[in-house]
Formats: C-alpha cells, sequence, structure tokens
C-alpha cells in the first residue's frame, strides 16, 4: 500500500527542491547573448554573489557544476607542480585534491575523520612544519555532505595565521552558502566557490567563484590556466567574456529568481532558518538515537552542519528505509556515500526548504523506523515539534 | 521568525494541491476545436467520467464550477414550480436548494445537524408522508466539506425505496469523487455531479454531471432548460455542442493528465490513500481532544469523511492558529464557514496528498497548538505515525 | 517533405495564440479562495473589464464560455415568452437566438446575409413596426467569426434611437474586444459580452458581462435567472460569490496577466495593430483574388472586421489548403463553417498576433495556392509588405 | 507604430528557438543524481549523440557551452607545447586557437577569409610542408556562424590524407550539429564537438564531444588534462562520473526531449529541411541583392551553410534594420561580430524553425527594407515563396 502519491520531496543533500518561481522563470524563450535584458540580468548575478559570499572580491559564473569550479580555483592561482593541502573531514576535499592531482599538483592530505571536523591545531602545526612555504594552498570544505560535517572556517584562517602561513586559503561552500554563515573577507578566505544546486535552489548546471586581492595577485603568474576557466578572459568587457562563451541563459534566469527569493527573505533569516530546522532535526535524531540502531555520523555536537544530518543504522537498513520513505510516503531522502556508503542515510535540510516538509520528513522517517522495525527511542517528531514551539 | 520558505502546501477543501504534471499539461498553446487531437480528449474524458462516476449513464463535461452543475442538474430535469426535497447535514445541500429556488422551484428542507449525517429513517418517514409523491427530487452531497460529514449514499437510496418513493436522487459528490468510493448505479443515484478541484486534483473550472436513465426520461419534459446547461443540445454530434461553445481546452489538458494519474494508482487505491490518510488524522485529532479545547466537529464517527476533518476549537484561536501554520510553517489549512466560521479548522486530505505532506501537516498544527498555548493533549502526530505504521 | 518543425501557430478565430507570459502565469499552485492575493486579483479583473467595455457599468466573470454568458445576458434581464429581435450577419447571431429559445424566448430574425452586415435601414424600419414595443431585445454581433462581418454598433444604436424603440441592446463582442474600437456607453449598449479565448489572449472557459442601468432596471423583474448566471447573487459581498462559487483561478490568473499585456501595450494601440494587420491581410487577399478562385466573403469592404478574413475559394480546395499550410508549414488557418462550411478558410488576426506571424501566415498561404494549383494572382505577400511599409 | 506583440522570434544563430515541449521538459522539480530515471536519461542521451555524430566513438556531456567542449577535446589529446593547425574561415576556429594558446599549445593559423571556405588545397600543401609531423592536431568549423560558411569537412580530410599526414583531425560542429550532414567516422574525424542550442533546439549551458579511436590513444599521453575535462575519470562506472560532478539534470530533461523530436521528424528529414530553408533564405537574398546594397557575405555560392545566412549591408544601416524587425515586427535577426561588427545581419534558420518562421522572418526584413529606404530589388519573399512551392 503506498501513500506515496502528492507532491514528491528530495531531501537529499543536492540537487535540492527547486521552487516553483524559480522552475517558473526558465520557461521561457532564449534572447539575444549579444544585448538586451540578459546584459541587466549577469550584472545582477555577479553582484550578487558578492553579497552571498560577503566579499568585495572578483565573482565568476560558469557553466559547469561544483567540480569545474574546482579546476577554476586552482587552475587560475597555481602552477604546475605547485603544493596543495587538502583538509580531510569527508569525502569532497578529498575529491578536490584528487582534481587537482589530475591538473599536475602536489597534493598532501592532512588526515582527518569522517566523524569530527578538521583539527585546527594539526593545520596550524602542519603549516609550521612547511618553513619553505612550500604549500602553495590550503583546500576545506564548509560542509561535507557526505558526513554531515561543518568546519570552522574562521578558526581554520586563525591556525593559518598562527603559522604565519602564506598559502592561498581555498574554500568549497557547496553545501554551505546560503545556508551557514560565510564571511569571505572577514575570514581571509581568499579563494570560495559554490554551486547552483543546494542553499541556492537552482537546477545544477551553474557554479560561482570568487577571489579576493590575494588569490588575484597568485593569478597572474598561474600556468594552469585552460581557457573556459582563465579568470582574466572573464574579466574582458564583452558580454560572452563573462561566460568564456555562450551565457546558459535558463540557469541564469533561474538563478536570478532564486537570488531574489533569497534577499526577499534576507540573508541573515535564512541561515537563522536553516539553523532552527537544523537543530530539529537532530533533536528528533537525539530522541531516536537514545535507543537502538540509530546514531550521528558525527560525534562532535559543534561540528553538525544545518545543512545536512548524516545517520548511521547499525544494521543496514539504510536502503529499506530509503525506499519506503520514498515508495510509501512520498519523500526521497539521502543514502550515504563514500566509506559510509550503505550505512545510513542523509537527511538534507537544505535550501527551499520549511517547516511543514521537514516535520513531514522526519515523521516519515519515524513512520519507517516503526514499519520496518529498526530498533529507535520513539519521539523524535515530537522533540523536534517541542524545539520548534520553543524557538518561532 | 517564519520558517515558511519552501513549496507552499494548500490543505484547504479546495481547490487542492495541483499535481506538477497537471500543471505541465496546461502549459501549452491552444490548439482547433473542430478537429484533431482535441476531439479524442473529450472522448476521453466523457468516457472516463462513467469510470470515476461508476455509472453506464451519460456523462457531461461543464466550463463552470460546481454551482454551474448544480444548475445542470435541476434545470436538466424538473419544471418550474416542482418540489424538492434539500437533506440537510452542512452547508452545501443547503446551497444547492437556495440555487434551486433562484430557478423557481418550490424548496422544502429536511432539517439536519451540522454535527451529523443526514437521518435515513426520517428521509423515509417524510417521503412517506408524501403520498401524491409531490416532491420531483431529493438533494444531497455525500461530503460537506463545511461540517465534514459524510453521508451514506447506499443506505439514504434504501430509504428512498422503503417509501417506494419515485422522486430523483441527485447527490453532489464535489468533494467525494475520487476520494471515497461511490457507485452510482450499483447505489440507484439518478443524477450525480462534481468538480474538477478536489479529489480531481485539477484547477476549479470544471464541473462533470452525471445523468442515469430515470434523469434521461425526466428530462424529456423538463421546462427549466437554459441552452448552455441543456443536455439535448450537449449530446448533439458537433465536437462544439459537447461543451455548448469553445471548449475549455487548457482545463481539459490538465483533466485528461489528472485522469491518467488517478488510473495509474488505481481508483480503488486512491480511495484506500484517502481513508488512511483520513484515518490518521483523526487518530491525531482524537489524541488531541483528549484533553483541552480540541474537538471533532462531527460527533458521530461513521459519519466523519475521508477527504476533510473539521475541528471546533473553543477558545477562538482559530484564526491565529491558521495564520501560524501558514506564515510560519508553509501550509494553509482551512478556516471553517457558514454557523462554524471562526470557530474552528478545516484540515483537508483530499486529492494529490500523500503521508509525508499530511504528517507534516499535522505536525504544523501541533507546533502551533504549542506555540499558541491552544489547550490540547500532545501526541497526535505520534498517534498518527503509529496508526499508519501499522497500516501500511 | 514537412517544413513543420517549428513553432506551430494558430491563426483561427478562436482560441487564439496564447502568449508565453500568461500561460507561465497558469503554473502555479491554487490559493486560498476566502482570503489572500486572489480577492485583489478579482477586483483588478472586473475593474479592468470596464477600461476594456468602456463602461460605468457592472461587469462580471464567469466560469463558463461566450455561450454561458448568451445565457446570463438573457436570463437576467427578460421574462418567460419575451420577443427578442435577432439581427443576422452570420452564424452567431443566429446562435444567441436558438439559445433564447431554449430558455423560452420568442425569437424573431430579422433577415440578412453572410457577406454584409446588418442594415440599420431595415432594423429602423422593423422597430417602428413594433408600435406596441413587443421586443424586448435587440441582438447583434460585432464581428462575426464565420462570416468575417463587422456590424457598425455605433449606426445600429442610431436606428434604434431614430425609432424610438426602448428595446435593450445586446451587443455580442468575442470576437471583437481588444481587437477594435468597442464603447458600451458612448454607443448606448445595454449589455455587452465577450470571452477570454479571441482578443482577450486567454485560454478558454471565462467569459464576461457587462451591464448598464438600463440592464439592471430590467434584472429586478427578469423571471429567467439560474443561479448560476444571476447578477444579483454575484453582486454579494462574500468573494465566492462574484463567481457564484469557487473561483476559476487559473485562468484569472492568465486573464490577470493578458490585462497587462494589454495595459502595457495601451488599448488604443491595440485596435491599431489589428487595423494594420487587418487590412495588411486584405491587401494579400485583394491581390490574390484579382485572378481566378479566390475571393472575399464579405462583399462590403467597409464590413470587413480587422480580427478575422473569411475567404471564399471556388474550387473548393479549401481542406488541401489548410492541410498544407499546417502539416507542411506550420501554420493552422481557420475552416469555414455553417452555411460556408468547407468553401473556404478564415485567417484569423486576432490578439496575439505581430507582423512576423502574419506576414509569415500569408507567404504560407500564398504558396500553398502555388504549390496546390489554386488560381490566383501573385504578389499577395509583396502588397501586404508593400502596404505596412507604407504605414508603420 | 509596433506591431511587435505576438510570439517572439529568435532568429539569431544561437541560442535558437526553444521548442514548447523542450522547455517544458525542463519545468520539473529535481532528481536523485545516485539512482533512479535520471540514470536511464543519461544512457539515452550518450548513446543518441553517436546517432547525431554518426559515430561509434565515445560521447561525452558536458555542463559547460560550446568553449568548455574546445578545452575537453585539446585537454584530452594533445601535450603542452605541441602544433595545431587552425583553418580559418571566419571567426570561431580562430577563437578555438586563441583558447589553445591559453593552454599552452602552439598555434598556427592556415590563412583564409571570411567570404569563402577552408581551401583543401593550401590545407594540403601546408601538412606536406610539415613532414616532421609537427602539427599535432588540426582544427576547422564545420560551420563558422560570424560569416555563414560551412566547410567541406570530408573534403578537408582528404587533403589530409592526401599529404598522408598523422594529426589528429578536430571537428566544431556547433552550429551545424542537426542542421547539416555529419558523418564522423565516414569522413574520417578524430575529434568533433557541438553545443545544445543551436541545432539541438536546448537552452545553452551544454556541450557535447565524441571521439574516435585515434583521439582515444592520444589521450593517453595527454598532458593537458584537468579534471572537468578529463574523458578517463568521465567514463568511470559511477553515474556521477559521466558529468565529473552532480548532472545537470534539468538541461539533460531539456535534451533528452529535443533528442525525442529530432528522432521522431527523422535527422535526415531535419537536414532537409534545413537544406530547404537556407536556399528560400538565399533565394530572397539573391533576388534582394540584384539591385543595390545587400549582398552575400560568402562569394562562393557552394559554402553557404543551410543554418545561418549573413548578409553585408553596405549603408551601414543593420542596427536600424535589426530594431526595425525586432521593436516593429517581432524577430530579432541576429548582428554580425569580429570583423563584420555593424556591416550587415545574420539571418539564422537552424533548429526549431519552419516555414512560416522563415517566410515571416524574410517578409519582416524585406519590410524593414522598404521602411527604412535601403535600396534593394523587390520580390525575395516572393522568391522564396516560388523556390518552395517548387521543392516542397
Amino acid at each position: 500500500m503506498t501513500l506515496r502519491n502528492g507532491k514528491e520531496f528530495l531531501m537529499i543533500p543536492g540537487p535540492t527542491n527547486v521552487p516553483e518561481e524559480v522552475l517558473r522563470a526558465m520557461h521561457r524563450p532564449a534572447v539575444d547573448i549579444y544585448e538586451g535584458p540578459l546584459l541587466e540580468t549577469t550584472n545582477y548575478c555577479l553582484k550578487s554573489l558578492k553579497t552571498l559570499f560577503r566579499t568585495e572580491g572578483k565573482t565568476y559564473i560558469y557553466a559547469a557544476n561544483g567540480h569545474g569550479a574546482w579546476d577554476s580555483a586552482l587552475c587560475n592561482t597555481l602552477k604546475r607542480g605547485d603544493k596543495i593541502l587538502v583538509l580531510e573531514s569527508g569525502r569532497f576535499a578529498l575529491g578536490w585534491g584528487e582534481a587537482a592531482s589530475v591538473s599536475g599538483l602536489d597534493v598532501e592530505i592532512l588526515p582527518g575523520a569522517w566523524d569530527k571536523g578538521v583539527d585546527p591545531m594539526r593545520l596550524e602545526e602542519r603549516l609550521r612544519q612547511d618553513s619553505t612555504h612550500e604549500i602553495a594552498a590550503v583546500l576545506v570544505v564548509q560542509v561535507d555532505t557526505a558526513s554531515g560535517v561543518w568546519n570552522d572556517i574562521a578558526t581554520l584562517r586563525k591556525a593559518i595565521d598562527a603559522a604565519n602561513h602564506p598559502a592561498l586559503y581555498m574554500v568549497d561552500t557547496i553545501a554551505s552558502l546560503g545556508c551557514m554563515p560565510f564571511e569571505m573577507d572577514a575570514w581571509g578566505v581568499d579563494v570560495a566557490l559554490t554551486g547552483s544546486q543546494k542553499g541556492l535552489m537552482c537546477p545544477p548546471g551553474l557554479s560561482f567563484v570568487a577571489a579576493g586581492p590575494k588569490a588575484d595577485k597568485a593569478h597572474e603568474t598561474a600556468d594552469l590556466r585552460t581557457n573556459y576557466t582563465d579568470w582574466t578572459f572573464r574579466q574582458g568587457a564583452e558580454h560572452y567574456q563573462k561566460y568564456c562563451g555562450t551565457p546558459p541563459e535558463h540557469l541564469l534566469f533561474a538563478f536570478h529568481k532564486a537570488l531574489d527569493l533569497i534577499f526577499a527573505e534576507g540573508l541573515e533569516n535564512v541561515w537563522k532558518r536553516h539553523e532552527l530546522l537544523g537543530e530539529a532535526t537532530r533533536r528528533a535524531v537525539a530522541k531516536w538515537s537514545k535507543k537502538g540502531a540509530v546514531e550521528f555520523n558525527i560525534s562532535d555536537p559543534n561540528a553538525r552542519s544545518n545543512s545536512v544530518t548524516v545517520l548511521r543504522l547499525a544494521n543496514g537498513d539504510a536502503a529499506a528505509l530509503r525506499a519506503f520513505t520514498q515508495e510509501t510516503c512520498g519523500v526521497t531522502v539521502g543514502g550515504t556515500i563514500g566509506e559510509l556508503s550503505g550505512k545510513g542515510i542523509r537527511i538534507a535540510h537544505m535550501g527551499h526548504v520549511n517547516a511543514v516538509m521537514l516535520l513531514g520528513t522526519l515523521a516519515a522517517i519515524e513512520l519507517g523506523f516503526d514499519k520496518l522495525a529498526i530498533p529507535h527511542c520513539k519521539g523524535g517528531v515530537q522533540a523536534a515539534i517541542d524545539y520548534l514551539a520553543a524557538m518561532v
């Protein structure tokens, strides 16, 4: 018996639920790329990215996914053979490091774990050891969707400063921008990047890069540039140069509208909404995990992100649970990937998510625990309700 | 602080949540009305209505809302001055009776109440009294969205038969077709009607009428006909006659798609889904109402509909609760109307509704009770979860 | 060999090409009908109808097609058995008269022809004969899409006045409002009506009625009212009363947007656009008809409408021509109906039509004449181009 | 006076008119990227690309525009410092060469002209001179939208063979695939690439690359790879690897639908449609240019492409003409770029274009010539009509 037929929810850590308004904004004819309203859209988007990243730096829009933005950050600032230090805390910083290897960079991993954030002390220690400043860049993700971890970007900056190290500080905010506070300039980030399909509520296919003055300086001597990623070309006066070719118009129409929605709500309010929904989720999980087979992947409560919560399910019932919530209830929750593959679920609460969507999702999960006899402590949804009642 | 930004839910008893596929089906150019694919759409819709109404009778599609269908039922079968008997059990049968008065019919109301269904015994009794068979038609609604009542159409038919009365039996299924079982032919209904915007998941603007042989016979001598409602004209061979003028194409595209969705799920499965979601709602309400200010409007558990549940809130906090769930959580629940105006809420669970939407809505309501300090017994959502876990 | 694959054009006299913006406006969830933004939409639409009809009278919106509006005009103002005078000039005034017969009105036709407009002298003469003022209403269409005629509404009013006759003057502007000038109050029209799907560029399913003071007065004693058409009910304070039931929301969203488009262009500019495109069409037809088998249906040049041009094709090749333009070129032109059925084509130039659409359509028709060896004089498109070059 | 309000046409050489069906296919929620229907879409698209390119080689889909595909072709097959030979015939092969320079390739241009195709003899001659086989790759575009030229890819291949040269043969089919015949395998092309937004009728944002065995072999030792472009990674088993990260879902939904449309029409029929519409355009231009200020940019009739026709306007009235057709008629034709900037117009007839769109566009241009008193010979549209009447 299925109770699925209704609006389908996609509570996975990207792509996320695309607002009706954003989908509607894409449903229109193409327009000229050399003149007319598209030029204004470009200006608006490039400028708004500064607002989102909280930077005075330069911003770039790529017809590409987040992996394309990874290349952009690396190829525009580094030289073949440069050493980079990748801060492990899940899957994605490692992936970025692997991408760097393809471009001929020398990748060193600062070992971490899948259940906690990057340790600032270890970063400082490693950088102090690098007395010749071989390390050209430090790469980290703010939120890793594979583990659910949140890294404290400001504190990690302080570790770099404490080591008095000149490395470029590059941050992947793909799973956090538009969800949790990010202050590129205030926190001393040199290159930040993100994608369209998570907190920014758009279809996938766009990625965004912001570069501060130190990155601009490094760009001058970078020798890994490719035409498509090259910042210099994209700073040209012609409109098509902003995109190194034909602008991805429909995705830009979508992004424009998504920006409107974010600014209408207010960026701080967006962050606060994610904070409350994230904590409500954690209250539910904390309750469920009091008994039985459910536990947080991230052991340190301070390192749990507000955009995605990763659960481990001891008895391997993740697949059954996900099938149940999808096929019987109408909500798709994320499966775990990488070293957690098959061992848990990922509940995304990022982007276009409100209280009723989140509570409905938590209820569907608790219903699944019950139906599938997965050992858990009842009352998770109730705990989430109780928390929110006290906070809203 | 609002947690509203996400998909908006419309859990009111009509119009209901329109499926993405149905909206998409309307997003297309108009087509010719004299030839081409629209003719096939007409055939499909007219035939499928027989399946929905469970009848071998004739079916009609109106560019009109449900009130237009009311007129169609009356004007096509009755004569000026005819007496009709309206079975009270909420607001809408009375409204139908008022409509009949405008056309010059003599309307008698069989008194009922807002908290229970029509009493078959009283109907039988009244009809027995009508020894001269003055009453030309009996009008009833299967579900009244104002009260939340469900009337037992089959049993009421038996009461008519027991009185051996020849009156036409007319049933408004606007709030029930596609939600709860309806068997026009098996139950001896002469005229049934419904609208597009509730269980049938379409935008409002279409209504549908089915007429059995006894109604066809009455039609021959009816003298209230108007051109637009006239069944005879609509039985003509020309395509435009089916609609008495230009077909409402885009709404027909929508209806065609909605029918596809219903048949893909299976009509019985649709009914079952509504039954489980309706009962889950009632489990929550039953729990909440164990203490304090919340109670069912319909006192008789057997007379509560599977498409909408009406709650009374003793302390008049309905407006605050509705505002909270809408503005803070993202779900609009219905306000009460008519004699219940301002005294409660209406939770619709009709049409395109799945488990996660319903549970999220119930959670938002319980959150609202808590936040607004409306006295209630906690655990309503939990009760709904427990019920569904046992049933799915 | 087909050259069809591209945007499909619908150059038939209704429904017409729906603008992208209008379709997009419908692609959204339903909303509450008792409160919120829909109420503002209703006010805007009702008020804007006054602007379109050029009246200070009352306006009504029906979930219905134009035939429903016909009933509304009749049932709200007349009494059973009243005599009405129908002014023949094509198919649609006759149809309106047939509709009146169903309601029990006594219908007299003032005979006319399919190739010219109503003769004001004959109208005056007939009304003078009616010394007892039996005729309660005079019915006429401004443009008849079956014949392509345009009737001079202002001059016909003068004929009524010249006869000093008190009959209500009712005008069907379904195929002319938003295409050609119409001045309800200035021209002394008592009831005007139209539909959504022609000059107003919306999907079919809405119709509109405007009533002046004399009609309001007649309404007080009208005895043909039905609930759904009743103006009195629709003047009620409750929002749902404006629609006698659930508002046809999505069609209203569409209509709101279409009104925005019309007002953005300017109503007079819209008329002017239709005038130029209409005359360009006539220049092409005049050229083609210099030789061979093509001729105007309307013999009087002053009686040809700016919204649709009807051609007679002497050799019966209408079907082949229409198939050719549709299947080979991508444009559907209208077939003729009624007594012209199969004998010609109808080229609509109403609503959302620009120069390139019209010229492309004329070119496709001329291409069809050539391909199918239908005798004609070449240079029709050139004549249209020459005319427009002199006028724009 | 504007006659613009109607469907807007975009007759520029990319992006092109996106079919309704394609836009509609994008208007849907995002889906999971690890499982479910998206995997089937990926398979379908990758396989269909083989059909479009007419190859048994490997195909790749990039979230990127055509410039991204340029990089993919180069970075996956070449080594830093490799010499490439760029065959000039307009703007875009030169642009590809400039892109190659950014990656550190040694770019030599085989000089050509903007008014004719690449000369096979000169290519053969140059390659014969390269006795040490320094030239690693030959780059050419099949159609250059800046000049309107069509290069004979098969004949150029023969020139390479005649020189017995081992260089990789790379062809940009961005402005020709889905418009004109292309036979990757039969013609001995090693790498072919295209974009979504021209003949393939999709929004911009996707580009496609096909690689034959010789390119695969070169890939093994290529040292310009970046992670995002890397073919090896994209051949991985995981679904996300096909896109090196999150798949651009909505654009894929669009592309899937566009492929359906192409296959429904038949690829050869699509080519034939473009051939007829291209020749009809040339017939009009040939007529106009018999007198006055209008002429073809491409002097060699055999080198004019079927996807875009470039006109020179001697008196510099290009801007006025384009403004007129757009603002008065509703069709945007392309402006010229590069060394032709401001000196002409580009009439695109690629992708989703039918006879009525093309004839309407030609009529709008002829109207503009007339209105703006740009010297020309009348009868261009008539010539197009006459040609098509003989051919369809």
